[in-house]
């Protein structure tokens, strides 16, 4: 089987429309991967909202790591993660490759906003934009960094974001696609595909475009297709049925004080424990315990 | 308002019956406290499920120790950690104790079975338990470093999960109850509450017992409650109402290459921003980033 | 005893010069209060080297924390975290002091630099400074984060060594005073001690001055203590005398190809064992092993 | 350049007397690796010391991994780590195999006690040793989940430790050796190299032999090369050159009140700026932070 970075970059490259699918600890991105997904995005929301915590850079870089380490090891299929900034200068960044390569994570994205970031989303808040050569210079630096030649950099231009126009969201795509940018992943938080289709059209397939239609979430797929896009991210859906099932589970639990009825609509303990792949367990354990030792150890303490 | 620890003893050492809900991460455990619960059940299963690992310590106990974290800092209501087998001997409890309570948990569960444990309910699994009396070394370990004399310390009877009858369990309630063991916690896989019942009535309410009705989620709470039960821990629902959401959000997202019907059944992303809290944080910029160097900050860079 | 919060507070108030020894690591912060000192400096240079990276937030804050956690740990005099910049805004300076009180830290410095920051004493590096309110916010939000009065939030002052004059850093100590700043760190790189007796000539005791006197390290004390200065840090000697030894030794025994002589120029395994405090373990053993379980324990397997 | 695992392999198969040199965290390694030695011993009781814990397990396995990380990181010669007893069961030394890889350690050497494990020399300490057809069971674990061919699985051998006889080491030794093990490392606390000598005789190089010569350090370098063990490993000279120092240090300074002493004894901050390998970064600002960047950071804040 290729690499996960080698089937990431596939993906980026490929002529169809690909998807990449939310998630946010290993347990998602297992699931994500059983329902027939080729790539995860390691959501930055999600992983923090996950946590409990805000989405501007409250848990240090590590600590998403960590997440990450636990999605890699649940799957064989690739992660494209969610960097925010980079967290800190292009030294940051390149220490973050380093870390992410060890881990098997195929690729990472990386923000033109300023460290400590703050989601896209949130009403009312300002957003600041790097400069772009300083940010060009994280790119090249992690192209620079990077060992595996198919792991991806993929540059976000946050331009629309911060309330700039078209000009200057190709003006700094085009900054970065010439430090190396894998692919750009052009953001919107306009509920139509107004800006991101405007910016393809005027881009022309330079290099590939990746979207996020979070917010222009009623725009056709067909429109994402026909407009070439390489790769669109469902970026936190995952996370948000997870929050609704179990905001309901927890009110029903509450208000009847029983688990009966809730026993009834939720997946069984069994299936978790084939999600957790128990069964290679017990077949380690009859190849690794020897018989005699085996029974000492069930006659032992610790 | 009470510590954490004050509010969980007094749930353990209330008359009447009490619950406390599984969580497994920091957004599960507010969702709880949101729901009305006072208590959370820091599940083991749930823990490493979450993490897309299994339950037999395959993650470190300091790994396990930085979800609690989360979870705590997510909450204002008591956690009660499933704390396995306490991860080693009495030596590695009291490390555990001292961490737990800088953490601000307010409690831990331990089991009486061998590092590394297994999940109870895995079929065929044949649990070996530990020697009752260094068992009761840890009980007492635990009971000796906490400094908050509120801080609780659960032990959990594995006698029925690993095959003994009544008189086994019975005996090993006395010699943790006797090494300090704040309550009993006796466990069982029966599809019937009879295990748990028959030993409540010959136990007699010498501490307050917990029961864990996984297996018998058919049994009426009025039962319980009749019993005389102390707590009843509702221990893998939160987690297994996600995973059964996530499942069809998956499936459902990948059949229709489009996020628009997922759209209409889940929360909104400004509810994931309610639930993190991010209003308190605009406030907060009022307060602390001057009008100056707010505005020399949004024309800077990193 | 005081608490350790309340002891570091009481250095900074003593109307005597006192004095912080660096450390780096658990057990450098044992041996700095075996040797008498009554509190300790978190050197981040010290720290950031221990671990062989480089002082300019290579390393992610959790991870600098994890290592004050094992300093506090070995010890029972108060620690001052040197905490670079806050590692980002006011809110990851929330974070921070929350985090810190949950290790016993008893205080942080922060200095006016920005993130990622460069070590002081780099030759030839332009420093750049934070805009002071910016800064003074981060202050005032550590201040009114902690919980414990007594925990301490020191102003570093880096005017001097980013190339700027007296009056500059007068305009910033006043400033951080104002935000709540419970002393100021005068930084100065000079290998006199000119700088800092300029400031304190001029700053008068408004509040009580710590000095850094790496540089500068030919100034008698007695001109610190004659000066009113509040307290000295030895910022960095335990970690250059390591490894100046370690150094020595691994040429030695390279050289040699043997550690007969090694042996006679260093301590003991057995006072390792001493400072680890193997003895309370075995008296522990004695307390939670009961006899049965110790010899069953003894025969027994994992 | 060899791969690290390819460099750790030659070593161990060498027909020549090798040496591993103890380090304890980055610097140390780093000063080990400079000195001219071509492997590392990452030394549980070392690194446990540096922290302040004891040696027995009191930190959890992805603590000690965090260490290792460092170390590896730092250096580009490979590292043979103390893995006390796997941590666990064959389950867990299968997750560790996987986790060392990733971070580039060389191999990893586990011991046939009980986990959690107490340090070998501690006087009166009664060692229990595991069955070894269970510890047997961890080494083939080990070596079907390496992916690298070259890693290396060291079985060490602690019959003499817990105060058995020759035959009993070599019956464990051989069973080790069928399990897959790439070499037997025979442990002695004994004050002459008795034991292993007369282990050697009996083994007849049936693999490569490791020692241990802590407390027989007077035993000639010679004797064990005339003897043809393979690899002898300076356990802990480094740590305990680097107490020695910190402990003479923080006296001086303490009892001087004054700096200036020790400044002349021990390497300077730029020393350390050369280990950190300060310049790299210098050289890659020039290459990253273009001059427009660099100026606009210069003026900014964060």
């Amino acid at each position: 089987m290729n690499s996960k970075a080698a089937q990431l970059r596939k993906l980026i490259n490929s002529k169809k429309l690909e998807f990449l699918m939310e998630a946010h600890n290993g347990i998602s991105a297992k699931i994500v991967e059983e329902a027939g997904f080729q790539g995860i995005w390691g959501s930055g929301l999600s992983i923090a909202a996950s946590k409990g915590v805000r989405d501007c850079n409250e848990i240090s870089w590590t600590q998403t790591l960590q997440t990450a380490e636990y999605m890699s090891d649940a799957t064989s299929i690739p992660i494209l993660l969610d960097a925010d900034t980079g967290f800190g200068n292009f030294n940051n960044v390149r220490r973050l490759v380093k870390k992410l390569e060890q881990i098997d994570v195929a690729g990472l994205c990386i923000e033109d906003k300023l460290f400590p970031k703050t989601n896209s989303f949130i009403d009312g808040e300002q957003q600041t934009l790097a400069d772009p050569h300083e940010f060009a210079g994280k790119i090249k630096a992690a192209k620079d960094t990077q060992k595996d030649p198919d792991f991806s950099v993929v540059a976000r231009v946050e331009s629309f974001i911060a309330g700039w126009g078209l000009s200057e969201a190709l003006r700094r795509a085009e900054i970065y696609l010439e430090a190396g940018a894998d692919a750009i992943l052009i953001h919107s938080k306009k509920n139509t595909a107004e800006q991101v289709l405007d910016f393809q059209s005027e881009w022309d397939n330079r290099c590939p475009l990746i979207i996020v239609p979070t917010m222009y979430h009623a725009t056709p797929t067909s429109v994402f297709r026909e407009n070439q896009f390489s790769v669109a991210i469902w970026a936190n859906q995952i996370m948000r049925s997870a929050i609704t099932a179990m905001q309901k589970t927890a009110s029903l639990i509450h208000g009847q004080e029983s688990i009966a009825e809730t026993e009834k609509q939720v997946i069984s303990v069994h299936e978790i424990f084939r999600l957790q792949n128990t069964q290679e367990l017990k077949n380690a354990e009859n190849a690794y315990l020897k018989p005699s030792a085996k029974k000492r150890s069930e006659a032992s303490n610790q």
